[in-house]
């Protein structure tokens, strides 16, 4: 994993908020899941320049790259070409694929139909054993279909294969509001820059005000972070840790 | 509005899978409300030059932006900072922000508090009625609060500035599937490029194949590939027209 995961999601649907997009958030849990971070999250039209631009923003500095949606046989699926134009690539019909779409459809298939072989130069295949359709994918690039119950069937599998060490995850709850404790946070974040420390504010009627958390795929600087952060709270002001 | 709105997410918290964003969801809604097309939503790190990155890619292209999380006096609270680096500009103390943040605190503020009255040079505050503490804006980007009921506070106010002819949207739901009309969605989206066609394929078990959306924010051209559209599907394959 290059400098972690990055999603793209295409759809105009989304944008326009016709569908409310369940992809990206389940990548987010699968990615989580497996221990694999997850970067960016690009939501865009289904625009050959747009999505041309997201793959082109993430190439060399986020590995794997995820797209979902824009795969299918209609003017609005472009995210083969797209990913392709962001590669330099030219598209062409894969011959495994072509055999696939022709068994799935039969003779019937019209002519457009085929467009659902038309991959990336270099594309390779990822089957599933649960949908005939597979996924195409190039240069860790990953084609998802945006259909979500497609999506979930190839999610998990394309995920293992980046997985990585658990994430390590301490909660501190914290009864003062973050003006107070900043100057805290700030010592601690420089002292401890292994870990990830966030800083989350409430304003309704929790028990506690700020809720912080501490991050690492390694658990002994965290636990370490931890025990220096609880020195240095006001006293009195920690609710609980988890 | 230059070219739509773009939205862009920030929180580490979002990304790892701790909080399920819905700020951009709402903000899809709002706009969608007011008549005001949204193009991107890119969901990012707390870190400076994620969001950096955010903005300037945005800049020239897409406007109103609107930014959700990063505003607060801690260490992971970066996105003053960010769009102050991407626009060129410095951080400065705003006087009159100062005030209000130094009234809402009174006497007990520490020094970090008053991060919270830092802007990017040339902003001006988005005050709301139903919140002390105002939006910062520069250059038509909207430094909104992450935390839900800020976020809803400010967001609805923000939008109604950018209202837009309201949205003309027909549903056709279509018994074959893509491969099968895909050439007359070719025809219909090349001859009507002033709508927007869409075309959604189910694989449940719901009463249709595809879902074919036309919108634009004029009725009359949408009725009018409406009209095409019909005369064009498979004698038959229509279920229906909402």
């Amino acid at each position: 994993m290059k400098g972690g995961a990055a999603a793209i999601v295409i759809g105009d649907e989304i944008l326009s908020g016709k569908i409310r997009d369940s992809n990206g958030p389940l990548l987010v849990d699968v990615l989580r899941s497996v221990g694999a971070p997850l970067k960016r999250i690009l939501t865009v039209s289904d625009d050959l320049e747009e999505i041309g631009w997201a793959v082109r923003s993430c190439l060399g500095r986020f590995q794997p790259i995820f797209t979902s949606g824009g795969i299918g046989p209609t003017h609005d699926d472009v995210t083969v070409a797209g990913v392709a134009a962001a590669l330099g690539r030219k598209v062409v019909r894969h011959p495994e694929l072509e055999a696939l779409v022709r068994k799935h459809f039969g003779d019937a298939l019209p002519e457009e139909g085929l467009r659902l072989a038309n991959v990336p130069e270099g594309a390779i295949l990822v089957r599933s054993p649960r949908s005939w359709y597979p996924v195409i994918s190039v240069d860790e690039i990953y084609l998802l279909p945006g259909v979500p119950e497609l999506f979930r069937m190839h999610v998990e599998g394309i995920a293992e294969r980046y997985r990585g060490n658990p994430f390590h995850l301490r909660c501190v709850y914290v009864s003062e509001g973050e003006p107070a404790i900043a100057k805290i946070l700030d010592r601690i974040a420089r002292e401890h820059p292994d870990i990830a420390l966030g800083s989350y504010p409430r304003i309704d009627d929790a028990d506690h005000r700020v809720k912080l958390t501490l991050e690492a795929q390694v658990a002994e600087p965290v636990e370490r972070a931890l025990v220096a952060l609880l020195r240095e709270l006001p006293p009195g002001s920690v609710i609980r840790v988890e």
